[in-house]
Protein backbone atom coordinates (compact mmCIF):
# COMPACT_ATOMS: atom_id res chain seq x y z
CA UNK A 1 0.00 0.00 0.00
CA UNK A 2 1.42 3.58 -0.79
CA UNK A 3 -0.33 6.76 0.22
CA UNK A 4 1.85 9.31 -1.21
CA UNK A 5 1.96 10.85 2.07
CA UNK A 6 5.73 11.99 3.90
CA UNK A 7 6.63 10.12 6.97
CA UNK A 8 10.14 9.82 8.60
CA UNK A 9 8.27 7.42 10.98
CA UNK A 10 9.35 4.17 10.79
CA UNK A 11 9.68 0.86 12.40
CA UNK A 12 11.84 -2.23 12.41
CA UNK A 13 9.63 -5.63 12.34
CA UNK A 14 11.90 -8.41 13.44
CA UNK A 15 10.30 -11.61 12.66
CA UNK A 16 10.73 -15.70 12.57
CA UNK A 17 9.01 -17.90 10.20
CA UNK A 18 8.78 -20.26 13.07
CA UNK A 19 6.67 -18.18 14.68
CA UNK A 20 2.70 -18.15 15.34
CA UNK A 21 2.82 -13.98 16.78
CA UNK A 22 4.75 -13.27 13.73
CA UNK A 23 2.00 -14.97 11.48
CA UNK A 24 -0.35 -12.82 12.90
CA UNK A 25 1.65 -9.51 13.06
CA UNK A 26 3.08 -10.06 9.12
CA UNK A 27 -0.94 -10.39 8.38
CA UNK A 28 -1.63 -7.12 9.94
CA UNK A 29 1.37 -4.66 9.56
CA UNK A 30 0.68 -3.08 6.28
CA UNK A 31 -2.42 -2.08 6.85
CA UNK A 32 -1.70 -0.48 10.43
CA UNK A 33 1.29 1.15 9.62
CA UNK A 34 -0.24 2.83 6.50
CA UNK A 35 -3.14 3.56 8.63
CA UNK A 36 -0.51 5.72 11.49
CA UNK A 37 1.74 7.15 8.46
CA UNK A 38 4.08 4.37 9.50
CA UNK A 39 7.32 2.87 7.50
CA UNK A 40 7.81 -0.53 8.19
CA UNK A 41 11.21 -1.77 7.61
CA UNK A 42 10.73 -6.31 6.94
CA UNK A 43 13.43 -7.84 9.07
CA UNK A 44 13.15 -11.80 9.02
CA UNK A 45 15.98 -13.50 11.85
CA UNK A 46 16.38 -16.65 13.00
CA UNK A 47 15.31 -16.95 16.59
CA UNK A 48 16.63 -20.28 17.54
CA UNK A 49 20.58 -19.40 17.83
CA UNK A 50 18.82 -16.47 20.30
CA UNK A 51 16.59 -18.90 22.24
CA UNK A 52 19.14 -20.94 22.86
CA UNK A 53 21.52 -18.41 24.11
CA UNK A 54 18.96 -17.53 26.78
CA UNK A 55 18.90 -21.72 27.66
CA UNK A 56 16.41 -23.26 25.18
CA UNK A 57 16.41 -26.28 23.63
CA UNK A 58 13.14 -25.86 21.87
CA UNK A 59 10.28 -23.61 21.42
CA UNK A 60 9.48 -22.25 24.80
CA UNK A 61 5.72 -23.35 23.32
CA UNK A 62 6.94 -26.78 23.60
CA UNK A 63 9.45 -26.63 26.56
CA UNK A 64 6.06 -25.51 28.39
CA UNK A 65 3.54 -27.25 27.37
CA UNK A 66 0.48 -25.39 29.29
CA UNK A 67 1.43 -22.14 27.25
CA UNK A 68 1.78 -24.34 24.11
CA UNK A 69 -1.60 -25.78 24.78
CA UNK A 70 -2.66 -22.11 25.52
CA UNK A 71 -0.84 -20.54 22.48
CA UNK A 72 -2.58 -23.10 20.04
CA UNK A 73 -6.21 -21.81 21.33
CA UNK A 74 -5.06 -17.82 21.10
CA UNK A 75 -3.77 -18.20 18.00
CA UNK A 76 -7.21 -19.97 16.58
CA UNK A 77 -9.29 -17.12 18.43
CA UNK A 78 -7.22 -14.08 17.27
CA UNK A 79 -7.02 -15.62 13.35
CA UNK A 80 -10.58 -15.35 13.32
CA UNK A 81 -10.38 -12.01 14.66
CA UNK A 82 -8.38 -11.02 11.97
CA UNK A 83 -10.72 -12.76 9.48
CA UNK A 84 -7.73 -15.35 8.46
CA UNK A 85 -8.35 -18.79 7.81
CA UNK A 86 -8.60 -21.76 10.32
CA UNK A 87 -5.43 -22.39 11.77
CA UNK A 88 -2.96 -25.28 10.64
CA UNK A 89 -0.45 -26.67 12.85
CA UNK A 90 2.83 -27.52 11.59
CA UNK A 91 3.97 -30.83 12.76
CA UNK A 92 6.64 -30.94 13.81
CA UNK A 93 6.63 -27.42 15.28
CA UNK A 94 8.07 -25.48 15.23
CA UNK A 95 9.02 -26.00 11.49
CA UNK A 96 12.71 -24.77 10.08
CA UNK A 97 12.24 -21.38 8.63
CA UNK A 98 16.06 -21.55 7.21
CA UNK A 99 15.19 -21.35 3.67
CA UNK A 100 12.06 -19.35 3.98
CA UNK A 101 14.52 -16.83 6.02
CA UNK A 102 17.07 -16.55 3.62
CA UNK A 103 14.57 -16.28 0.77
CA UNK A 104 13.14 -13.06 2.43
CA UNK A 105 16.53 -11.73 3.02
CA UNK A 106 16.93 -11.99 -0.51
CA UNK A 107 13.98 -10.55 -1.65
CA UNK A 108 14.15 -6.77 -2.22
CA UNK A 109 12.02 -4.11 -0.32
CA UNK A 110 8.84 -4.15 -2.36
CA UNK A 111 8.92 -8.13 -2.80
CA UNK A 112 9.49 -9.10 0.67
CA UNK A 113 6.28 -8.41 2.54
CA UNK A 114 3.97 -10.24 -0.28
CA UNK A 115 6.50 -13.58 -0.33
CA UNK A 116 6.47 -13.08 3.59
CA UNK A 117 2.92 -13.22 3.78
CA UNK A 118 2.14 -16.15 1.35
CA UNK A 119 5.19 -18.69 3.30
CA UNK A 120 3.23 -17.50 6.64
CA UNK A 121 -0.40 -18.36 5.17
CA UNK A 122 1.29 -21.27 3.54
CA UNK A 123 2.58 -22.67 7.05
CA UNK A 124 -0.41 -21.74 9.13
CA UNK A 125 -3.63 -21.40 6.81
CA UNK A 126 -2.73 -24.21 4.20
CA UNK A 127 -0.82 -27.06 6.27
CA UNK A 128 1.81 -27.16 3.80
CA UNK A 129 5.29 -27.65 4.69
CA UNK A 130 7.88 -24.46 4.32
CA UNK A 131 10.86 -26.15 5.15
CA UNK A 132 10.31 -27.60 1.71
CA UNK A 133 12.33 -26.32 -1.05
CA UNK A 134 9.77 -27.56 -3.59
CA UNK A 135 6.94 -25.63 -1.30
CA UNK A 136 9.28 -22.06 -1.37
CA UNK A 137 9.27 -22.58 -5.08
CA UNK A 138 5.81 -23.04 -5.42
CA UNK A 139 5.45 -19.71 -3.57
CA UNK A 140 8.13 -17.61 -5.60
CA UNK A 141 5.99 -19.14 -8.76
CA UNK A 142 2.65 -17.98 -7.87
CA UNK A 143 4.34 -14.55 -7.02
CA UNK A 144 5.35 -14.14 -10.46
CA UNK A 145 9.79 -14.78 -9.70
CA UNK A 146 12.07 -16.67 -11.45
CA UNK A 147 12.13 -18.98 -8.80
CA UNK A 148 15.13 -21.32 -9.39
CA UNK A 149 17.00 -18.48 -10.00
CA UNK A 150 15.69 -16.54 -6.21
CA UNK A 151 16.35 -19.69 -4.70
CA UNK A 152 19.95 -20.34 -5.76
CA UNK A 153 20.29 -16.32 -5.27
CA UNK A 154 19.28 -17.13 -2.09
CA UNK A 155 21.42 -19.82 -1.03
CA UNK A 156 24.67 -17.79 -2.09
CA UNK A 157 27.50 -17.46 0.72
CA UNK A 158 26.80 -13.84 0.69
CA UNK A 159 23.04 -13.68 1.18
CA UNK A 160 23.46 -16.29 3.93
CA UNK A 161 25.84 -14.07 5.55
CA UNK A 162 23.22 -11.28 5.66
CA UNK A 163 20.56 -13.37 7.28
CA UNK A 164 23.32 -14.25 9.75
CA UNK A 165 24.25 -10.42 10.28
CA UNK A 166 20.43 -9.50 10.79
CA UNK A 167 20.28 -12.03 13.21
CA UNK A 168 23.19 -10.76 15.07
CA UNK A 169 21.68 -7.37 14.75
CA UNK A 170 18.23 -8.18 16.23
CA UNK A 171 20.39 -9.71 18.93
CA UNK A 172 22.57 -6.51 19.48
CA UNK A 173 18.81 -4.28 19.76
CA UNK A 174 17.88 -6.70 21.78
CA UNK A 175 15.33 -9.23 20.53
CA UNK A 176 14.73 -12.32 22.13
CA UNK A 177 11.76 -13.31 21.09
CA UNK A 178 9.34 -12.61 17.76
CA UNK A 179 8.04 -10.69 17.03
CA UNK A 180 9.51 -7.60 17.46
CA UNK A 181 9.56 -4.07 16.61
CA UNK A 182 12.36 -1.42 17.20
CA UNK A 183 11.81 2.30 16.75
CA UNK A 184 14.57 4.90 15.82
CA UNK A 185 15.10 5.35 19.04
CA UNK A 186 16.24 1.61 20.15
CA UNK A 187 12.91 1.26 21.96
CA UNK A 188 11.53 -2.50 22.05
CA UNK A 189 8.17 -3.71 21.85
CA UNK A 190 7.87 -7.50 22.02
CA UNK A 191 5.18 -9.35 20.59
CA UNK A 192 1.84 -8.76 17.96
CA UNK A 193 0.01 -7.50 20.78
CA UNK A 194 2.60 -4.82 21.23
CA UNK A 195 2.45 -4.07 17.59
CA UNK A 196 -0.30 -0.55 17.83
CA UNK A 197 2.07 1.08 20.87
CA UNK A 198 5.14 0.65 18.28
CA UNK A 199 3.30 2.45 15.86
CA UNK A 200 2.10 4.83 18.33
CA UNK A 201 5.69 5.34 19.78
CA UNK A 202 7.44 5.77 16.15
CA UNK A 203 5.13 8.47 15.03
CA UNK A 204 5.49 10.07 18.20
CA UNK A 205 9.06 10.21 17.95
CA UNK A 206 9.11 11.33 14.18
CA UNK A 207 6.17 14.47 15.35
CA UNK A 208 8.88 15.67 17.87
CA UNK A 209 12.09 15.21 15.73
CA UNK B 1 -19.55 0.24 40.01
CA UNK B 2 -23.28 -1.06 39.94
CA UNK B 3 -25.21 -0.05 36.64
CA UNK B 4 -28.39 -1.97 38.11
CA UNK B 5 -28.62 -3.23 34.42
CA UNK B 6 -29.78 -7.28 34.42
CA UNK B 7 -26.58 -9.26 33.26
CA UNK B 8 -26.19 -12.89 32.82
CA UNK B 9 -22.62 -12.73 31.80
CA UNK B 10 -19.41 -13.12 34.00
CA UNK B 11 -15.89 -13.83 33.89
CA UNK B 12 -14.06 -15.45 36.93
CA UNK B 13 -10.26 -13.19 37.01
CA UNK B 14 -8.03 -15.35 38.65
CA UNK B 15 -5.09 -13.16 39.66
CA UNK B 16 -1.78 -13.56 42.05
CA UNK B 17 -0.24 -10.44 43.87
CA UNK B 18 3.86 -10.92 42.73
CA UNK B 19 2.08 -10.68 39.38
CA UNK B 20 2.88 -7.38 37.10
CA UNK B 21 0.03 -7.80 34.82
CA UNK B 22 -2.26 -8.99 37.59
CA UNK B 23 -1.66 -5.26 38.65
CA UNK B 24 -2.86 -3.48 35.40
CA UNK B 25 -6.10 -5.84 34.75
CA UNK B 26 -6.90 -5.66 38.02
CA UNK B 27 -6.80 -1.34 37.62
CA UNK B 28 -8.83 -1.80 34.87
CA UNK B 29 -11.02 -4.82 34.83
CA UNK B 30 -13.79 -3.11 36.62
CA UNK B 31 -14.48 -0.56 34.54
CA UNK B 32 -14.27 -2.57 31.41
CA UNK B 33 -16.50 -4.90 32.70
CA UNK B 34 -19.53 -2.27 33.72
CA UNK B 35 -18.81 -1.19 30.19
CA UNK B 36 -19.31 -4.51 28.59
CA UNK B 37 -22.24 -5.52 31.18
CA UNK B 38 -19.98 -8.43 32.45
CA UNK B 39 -20.14 -9.61 36.26
CA UNK B 40 -15.97 -9.86 37.47
CA UNK B 41 -15.66 -12.99 39.98
CA UNK B 42 -12.18 -11.43 41.90
CA UNK B 43 -10.29 -14.85 42.42
CA UNK B 44 -6.80 -15.04 44.28
CA UNK B 45 -4.88 -17.58 44.09
CA UNK B 46 -1.21 -18.55 44.37
CA UNK B 47 1.11 -18.89 41.24
CA UNK B 48 4.11 -20.34 43.18
CA UNK B 49 2.86 -23.58 42.91
CA UNK B 50 1.76 -23.90 39.59
CA UNK B 51 5.02 -22.42 38.41
CA UNK B 52 6.52 -24.93 40.06
CA UNK B 53 4.58 -27.84 38.80
CA UNK B 54 6.22 -26.49 35.56
CA UNK B 55 9.18 -27.14 36.44
CA UNK B 56 9.83 -23.15 37.56
CA UNK B 57 11.84 -22.48 40.54
CA UNK B 58 11.29 -18.33 40.10
CA UNK B 59 9.29 -15.58 38.25
CA UNK B 60 9.97 -16.57 34.36
CA UNK B 61 11.02 -13.26 34.53
CA UNK B 62 13.81 -13.91 36.22
CA UNK B 63 14.08 -17.17 34.81
CA UNK B 64 15.00 -15.40 31.43
CA UNK B 65 16.92 -12.05 32.15
CA UNK B 66 16.03 -10.52 28.89
CA UNK B 67 12.07 -11.30 28.96
CA UNK B 68 12.06 -9.91 32.75
CA UNK B 69 13.91 -6.51 31.44
CA UNK B 70 11.30 -6.07 28.44
CA UNK B 71 8.46 -6.61 31.00
CA UNK B 72 9.50 -3.94 33.14
CA UNK B 73 9.93 -1.49 30.20
CA UNK B 74 6.63 -2.83 28.98
CA UNK B 75 4.99 -2.20 32.62
CA UNK B 76 6.32 1.68 32.33
CA UNK B 77 4.67 2.10 29.31
CA UNK B 78 1.40 0.36 29.94
CA UNK B 79 1.23 1.82 33.34
CA UNK B 80 1.67 5.47 31.49
CA UNK B 81 -0.67 4.29 28.90
CA UNK B 82 -3.56 3.08 31.75
CA UNK B 83 -2.32 6.90 33.57
CA UNK B 84 -1.44 4.85 36.44
CA UNK B 85 1.59 6.03 38.55
CA UNK B 86 5.10 5.70 37.47
CA UNK B 87 6.47 1.88 38.69
CA UNK B 88 8.04 0.91 41.55
CA UNK B 89 10.02 -2.36 41.38
CA UNK B 90 9.49 -4.28 44.41
CA UNK B 91 12.68 -5.64 45.83
CA UNK B 92 13.23 -8.81 45.82
CA UNK B 93 10.99 -9.60 42.87
CA UNK B 94 8.37 -11.23 43.22
CA UNK B 95 7.14 -10.56 46.83
CA UNK B 96 5.51 -13.24 48.82
CA UNK B 97 1.71 -12.42 48.49
CA UNK B 98 0.47 -15.05 50.40
CA UNK B 99 -1.23 -12.87 53.49
CA UNK B 100 -2.23 -10.15 50.75
CA UNK B 101 -4.26 -13.42 49.08
CA UNK B 102 -5.52 -14.78 51.73
CA UNK B 103 -6.85 -11.66 53.43
CA UNK B 104 -8.45 -10.68 49.71
CA UNK B 105 -9.48 -14.54 50.03
CA UNK B 106 -11.12 -13.67 53.18
CA UNK B 107 -12.70 -10.25 52.09
CA UNK B 108 -16.23 -10.60 50.60
CA UNK B 109 -17.36 -9.78 47.08
CA UNK B 110 -17.82 -6.51 48.02
CA UNK B 111 -14.78 -5.31 49.54
CA UNK B 112 -12.05 -7.54 48.15
CA UNK B 113 -11.54 -5.48 44.72
CA UNK B 114 -10.76 -2.54 46.32
CA UNK B 115 -8.70 -3.90 48.45
CA UNK B 116 -6.87 -5.57 45.68
CA UNK B 117 -6.57 -3.10 43.73
CA UNK B 118 -4.76 -1.14 47.15
CA UNK B 119 -2.55 -3.82 47.57
CA UNK B 120 -1.22 -3.94 43.97
CA UNK B 121 -1.10 0.15 44.03
CA UNK B 122 0.97 -0.06 47.76
CA UNK B 123 3.29 -2.78 45.71
CA UNK B 124 3.96 -1.32 42.30
CA UNK B 125 3.12 2.43 42.46
CA UNK B 126 4.34 3.08 46.15
CA UNK B 127 6.96 0.67 46.74
CA UNK B 128 5.74 -0.99 49.89
CA UNK B 129 6.27 -4.43 51.09
CA UNK B 130 2.97 -6.09 50.48
CA UNK B 131 4.67 -9.02 52.74
CA UNK B 132 5.08 -6.61 55.66
CA UNK B 133 2.02 -7.56 58.06
CA UNK B 134 1.75 -3.84 59.41
CA UNK B 135 1.74 -2.44 55.64
CA UNK B 136 -1.92 -5.07 55.17
CA UNK B 137 -2.67 -3.83 57.85
CA UNK B 138 -2.54 0.04 57.71
CA UNK B 139 -3.95 -1.03 53.90
CA UNK B 140 -7.37 -2.73 55.78
CA UNK B 141 -6.97 0.45 58.15
CA UNK B 142 -7.31 2.98 55.24
CA UNK B 143 -10.06 0.94 53.64
CA UNK B 144 -12.12 0.95 57.12
CA UNK B 145 -11.74 -1.94 57.98
CA UNK B 146 -11.25 -3.80 61.76
CA UNK B 147 -7.54 -4.28 60.27
CA UNK B 148 -6.10 -6.58 63.18
CA UNK B 149 -9.94 -8.95 63.48
CA UNK B 150 -9.94 -9.25 58.95
CA UNK B 151 -5.99 -10.28 59.64
CA UNK B 152 -6.74 -12.71 62.17
CA UNK B 153 -9.42 -14.53 60.46
CA UNK B 154 -7.68 -14.39 57.15
CA UNK B 155 -4.82 -16.66 59.05
CA UNK B 156 -7.84 -19.28 60.31
CA UNK B 157 -7.31 -22.64 59.08
CA UNK B 158 -10.23 -22.84 57.45
CA UNK B 159 -9.56 -19.48 55.12
CA UNK B 160 -6.30 -20.96 54.47
CA UNK B 161 -8.10 -23.91 53.16
CA UNK B 162 -10.19 -21.77 50.58
CA UNK B 163 -6.89 -20.37 49.44
CA UNK B 164 -5.29 -23.81 48.69
CA UNK B 165 -8.88 -24.69 47.10
CA UNK B 166 -8.92 -21.82 44.88
CA UNK B 167 -5.29 -22.57 44.07
CA UNK B 168 -6.58 -25.90 42.91
CA UNK B 169 -9.34 -24.74 41.27
CA UNK B 170 -7.37 -22.35 38.58
CA UNK B 171 -5.21 -25.26 38.40
CA UNK B 172 -8.09 -27.54 37.20
CA UNK B 173 -9.39 -25.20 35.13
CA UNK B 174 -5.84 -25.11 32.77
CA UNK B 175 -4.64 -21.72 34.81
CA UNK B 176 -0.46 -21.58 34.22
CA UNK B 177 0.07 -17.76 34.47
CA UNK B 178 -1.58 -14.66 35.67
CA UNK B 179 -3.54 -12.81 35.46
CA UNK B 180 -5.80 -15.63 33.46
CA UNK B 181 -9.93 -15.08 32.98
CA UNK B 182 -11.70 -17.52 32.45
CA UNK B 183 -15.46 -17.71 30.99
CA UNK B 184 -18.23 -19.93 31.72
CA UNK B 185 -18.02 -22.56 29.41
CA UNK B 186 -14.39 -23.38 30.65
CA UNK B 187 -12.70 -20.85 27.79
CA UNK B 188 -9.00 -19.57 28.82
CA UNK B 189 -7.80 -16.48 28.23
CA UNK B 190 -4.52 -16.03 29.62
CA UNK B 191 -2.67 -12.44 30.19
CA UNK B 192 -3.53 -8.54 30.66
CA UNK B 193 -4.00 -8.37 26.88
CA UNK B 194 -6.56 -10.88 26.38
CA UNK B 195 -9.27 -8.93 28.98
CA UNK B 196 -11.16 -7.44 26.15
CA UNK B 197 -11.37 -10.22 24.07
CA UNK B 198 -12.16 -12.58 27.70
CA UNK B 199 -14.75 -10.08 28.14
CA UNK B 200 -16.29 -10.48 24.73
CA UNK B 201 -16.79 -13.94 25.02
CA UNK B 202 -18.19 -13.87 28.01
CA UNK B 203 -20.83 -11.58 26.41
CA UNK B 204 -21.31 -13.32 23.44
CA UNK B 205 -22.23 -16.82 25.47
CA UNK B 206 -24.39 -14.65 27.77
CA UNK B 207 -26.26 -13.57 24.57
CA UNK B 208 -26.41 -17.05 23.29
CA UNK B 209 -28.17 -18.18 26.40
Amino acid sequence: MTSGRVTSARIDFYYEFASTYSYLAAARIAALAELAGVEVAWKPFLLGPILAAQGYDTSPFNAYPLKGAHMWRDLERLAAAQRLPPVTRPDPFPVNGLLAARVAVHLNDACRPSFTRAAFSAEFAQGRDIADREVIRQLLAGLGHFSEDVIADAERPENKERLRLQTEEAKARGVFGAPSFVTADGELFWGNDRLELALDHARALARAA
